[in-house]
């Protein structure tokens, strides 16, 4: 609808204020002092809210989350320090945290998983980015499948689960070094694959560019990419391109 | 299936060799001599076949069209010169080219285009990069709004087209220089966004790197990001989401 | 004013429909095919219409100067080559083309000149840069004094003409290679200083680079820098401020 | 005035052998051992001196401040450690300090505030170098506005607070990331914008490079760029706009 | 063998289940929880399996090494912390751990040392990387001749040595800072020569890079680089290629 | 023999003083005016004579080529253009020229081949600098197997040709934009694998930077990498280490 | 002399003010309309004047050599073309220009040469850029010693001539691709050695990049390094301290 | 003397074998298990042995030292942490250190000092690196003139001591941030400048690449660089210089 539209129907007293004001981006979110939480953002998409919490003060965090708790609404914290979940689990006992990725969850309500959005991984030591995805993408009511350490060193473990993995709606593909997973996977399948560099390895791998590189320069056809280690980001595209294809059926 | 369970079916006959042959990998491209051509790849996908047309030889390239319409096969060439167009229609007339992107169509049997792309530009610097990914959706069976020249300095402009853009089953967004297009319209709708960076501006721009991290720092949940300038990985990665979701219908 | 007011004051019916629309962001541009034209920004600002010249098609670019002619609105085109200055003068003889600069105006209305901008160079290979960012200045309505080859090879240049340039409200700082000119000229002035890094040098300047992060580097207080070559940018942005301050007098 | 004239005044007698030194770059520096200090330079500003504490020993810092404290002029230290401050208040216990931007102030005469200076983030993790900037145009006399977490990926929360922004003679902003926010409120106000790019972010983010280029990108007309995390250099630029506006009421 | 010949054979009877299974890239490693393992992989090579210790887990790390000790397999740690070689003998006493280069031996049944390849280096600061190497070397069966702190600052101490490095197959060249000695020795000798550019140095070395673009860059004839610090990949290809002319003789 | 034992069987006379001077590394070159040509080098090696000719005046060319022709000495040119193919060959009607690779033979004793060399490639943008490979493979006496266009965007192709390549005694993978090949191959292999990225690409392969960071950060085993395009440097190391393996025969 | 020393200097009558001028930083140059000349800057010195002649307009350039041939001052242009030669030999027939270079000398009074600067390439590519360095190294009145084509690939030649080169006050070590000449050079004399990295090369050297960092951080002890192809910077140097040597004879 | 001459020599007994060993580059250096000292070298040049300390085990450091001052030769270590002077002076009581830089010298018989090398900087947090120089430069046998804290930004401090600058051989200039120091300083004598970049800054300094790049940018005639923080580098060359031409009077 045209702002024109909108100013007019609200003349015409067709449309209250409240929605207007919505439509036309005015305030739709609570300031809770340290911060200015979306709740209503979320909702247009269906979605939990999430919080960065790396580099948040341990009294700030535990406000968030208690906020969260007060109005039961759906929350996942990624980057999480073990110091600050053991300081919100305190206040809200509820709260569900996995040391490897650093998710922090508080989901009174979580949400129906439907689809399949696989996550697969280079190495062993691309799992921490490998599992926010994978916990990202639960959080948004996608049903997951893991597989880890599937790097083109060695193919051969790959193409031994490459059928598991075409079932999924979308797939994330995550990888360290020379990152060429992404770019194999996408060869192979004909779904949209969301590749992360990680920024595993050392001495020209330079924190991740070296994957980050090779996963733009890939001439398969079908993947996008996030950004290094953005194991959130890619999880999110996933459920959300998972959902809109599974909510169709 | 498994490798175990095709051979297992090889052994016993229930699986003919040709099919096989092809699950695992097998031979399932042409050698026309100046290239291998995998007419069967895209079979799987529905899909014609695509050829990098920039620096390739006249008459390879007129072979390779030749071939095609040998075979009755759609195929679209990517960043063709008006020189090379000058040269296949000579010898293939039904091509159609456009001057603006240098997509060079020949598609005896288009696709029944169904869903939306949409297609942005921040500027109409931007625009052959764009009408690259929209020739690109179309003719990989997609409807394909256009959405021109509303870039973040005259962010008004964008607001005004942001209802249509939302009706779109994935967005694809491209920009240069600081390319901010692309977080912008991921905060304002509930859709994937494939961000296209350009190499379009000058001085710090570097060729494009700017919009590339700009696109990739982007803290705006629900966008990937693709090569600088490719709007063919873009169109074909939003045509693939698109048709995902529009054939559930 | 909130949107809520503005929209409770066209309820009311005190605001115009066509006032509220500006107000929140509508169509104030025009769409004249090749390219949205934004009329109405500028005069909330005063300024005329600047268009980037450079990669414009001829047959658009004499379109839209001759759309500022018929609505007799000041444009000034950047980066015009001498083939688009003969191709845009025989639609609208009335222009004024600068080689150097390669600025290209119509201004049937020029602004009323005030204040001073300085606007100072390190070499003579600068000058094209420092032009653009001079003309620019003049067409939005101040007064510049150049001062160019002040580099600080030979220092002493520069201090004989240092108390005429502390006289300007805004000082604009052109320089390539070292790009010590801007952090200079700060140190020895009281007035905000707009540094422009030039692609001038070779070698380690890396196209302007390495005066770009001398710049930003700078300890002297009171300087920002804008894109390499970027003239345009500074030259605005000096009449801004310059216009600013001596509006109050 | 010319070095002949200043020469010939002092031959004659007309001025005085103090000024003329003055006039000429002489000494107006105070050797305290540790550092050197421009007692004078600032008085033709009409400013206090500004410290940069971080990795200045405590034996010269505290030395510093009681220089300050004993001939009773205003001093802002920046990026000062709590151990720095904890050692300095022993000496001068009037200072104050801010937790958050490291600022540590001694103002025995605090400068008349005037004017507005707005100060925007893009995020909460940016509030330390915005706050540095607030309070560095605090200190050099200007009255400021903050408003932060207004970053791109929800424009709206920008939009609410638009129209305040506007009232200020100069805006700084401040984002890491993708550092969309400057471009965006530069095509939104016709007030010279300061953009500050922060080291917030990771992976691509490059410490802070990601946004720096994405600001000196913009086309937005009326922005200039200072170093990534230099709260302190868009403070004081800020101010002194500021300030030169003001005071021409 | 073709794909096809395979499941002909396959077919026929003549190729057993398992062994058509690997020829076409089936499960040949085992997956003991924490990491997938290639047992078999290696045997095709001779070779035992190696290890990168770094930021693996000390449980992990005790059952890697215990598995390989209950199937009497030869493996070889890179990078091993002294931390994590306390932890692994306690379960496996038979480990040897060299403190220098981080190699974390258990070796039932040594291969057997032919040829020779030379490990040489730039400075004593480049050690650690270069006994990675030779470790790496001993354990993949190869004789090495270790030559260090022989770089062109003096570069008379690398003329007394070589004849005896000119007895090698291949030669590993180990080198920081400007990283002259891998093009300096290809000079010298008529034997590949693997490059290993190291982190060792600071400012403009950048952790490496300059060194590696100077090996790159080397005209000498005979030498390919590997991945900075990279002494295990280095030693591997010296040790592969030293066996494949060995085992000729 | 060390420098002493030359020595004192030059003073016993049992050393020749014209093989002393050899070995102490002395004049073993000859000036022809614009070049020092190393006749004597390439004996120990066995090899002919290399010349780069980009950029060398055509004069020059027909001169170092004519000497050669008098002295009946094997030269290969490198990036040879048509133009100075066409000089050359007027003086020195004998030689052989390549236009896909530039490489300009003049090859009065050929080199028995033996062995093999597999040279690889991703796309067929990388030919010209395969076969630049492929010939100095040749022209230093190894047997060459060319595998084109298999790059992992269509993976079954190299899997359909690997055994083949398992027959050569060095590999030689040359791949642009992502840059996998590689690595792939390493996997594959147990031979060593010399790795050249080459430019071919666009935006982010930033001529070539992206596949020299694959490849030298690939956890493959047995891969080492040369200079961007430098497919002379990868063919004269693969022969060197196919010659050493394949004359021990 | 301290300023204010020279004041009263001025006051007492003791110090001519012409002098008072020049000392203090006065005009000291002649503004000749296109360009700022400073004919009394080299008298200091003892040297003629050196002018940057690339992308210089023709009749400015001709303007330039008029002005120091009528006042018979050296002069010596560097990078000069061929069409620039042609335009001022009309003007100044005297003027005698070295195609290899592109200098460009009008000398009436040539200086004496004096001392020795030796000027060593490490191929045959880095001429142009070696014979910049000797021509301004003697214009600047310096016998200079050429030896070039001795990199460190053929070592040999290098040590042929190294008796010749340490009799030399100051060594330019001219070297592109690795750029090892200058470490090894500075390893093998005791005089300062001045390192000139070129941008001969490809791939890895990234225009000069490659040498450059090669140079700097060698760590041969005596060496520093100029701007990339920068001969002039580097003659001039060379000739500098050459000639402080020479003159204390 | 030529290979061939000093062979000749041997042959007929004119030259002792010793001799010629050196004059070929032989043994000429000792190896004390954890290092090889070359205390034959610097007798070529007159000065005493430099160490890199950091990074050396403290008892191989400790080791050095005791060698050096057994045989009474003087020794200076340059970026020795307090703990290894603590270590070493336990066995060498004689040892001097300064904390400032990290200078631990042994000198028995400490170099008459002549000449006069001039050390400058552009702040307070760049002296560490100056005193690194001016050590340096006194270790080796020159007088130090220190001016520190003279940076652009107060260009008036550097104004009144380059009188005294004007008086030293050799000018080292160390500076960080923008690094215009050497530049300005450059201008203002007609004596070698040797520039230091500094690692001091933040941001867009990148860690000395802003001063390093704006330093090789310079086009002020007789400057050239060393590595980033390289203080030691800059005031050995600026020694060798000062004494070429102080020996001379």
């Amino acid at each position: 609808m045209e702002i024109r539209e909108v100013l007019e129907q609200v003349k015409s007293g067709e449309l209250p204020l409240e929605e207007a004001e919505i439509m036309l981006g005015g305030q739709e979110y609570e300031d809770i002092g340290c911060a200015k939480i979306d709740f209503h953002r979320n909702k247009r998409r269906g979605f939990g809210e999430v919080i960065f919490c790396r580099g948040k003060k341990l009294p700030h965090l535990v406000h968030i989350y208690e906020t969260f708790r007060d109005r039961q609404v759906n929350v996942m914290g990624t980057r999480a320090s073990r110091e600050q979940y053991d300081a919100v689990r305190l206040a809200v006992p509820e709260v569900v945290y996995d040391e490897i990725s650093g998710v922090l969850k508080y989901e009174p309500f979580p949400m129906e998983r439907m689809g399949l959005v696989a996550v697969c991984t280079g190495g062993t030591a691309d799992i921490p980015v490998a599992e926010e995805a994978a916990q990202t993408a639960e959080f948004h009511g996608s049903e997951v499948l893991r597989v880890f350490d599937v790097g083109v060193a060695g193919i051969h473990r790959l193409f031994s689960k490459i059928e598991e993995i075409r079932k999924a709606n979308c797939i994330v593909a995550v990888a360290g070094m020379e990152g060429a997973l992404g770019g194999v996977i996408t060869g192979l399948v004909d779904k949209p694959v969301i590749a992360v560099p990680t920024s595993i390895g050392y001495g020209a791998s330079f924190e991740g560019v070296a994957p980050l590189l090779s996963m733009l320069n890939s001439c398969a056809e079908g993947m996008a990419v996030v950004n290094i280690d953005n194991g959130f980001g890619a999880g999110y595209m996933g459920a959300q391109i998972n959902r809109l294809i599974a909510e169709r059926k």
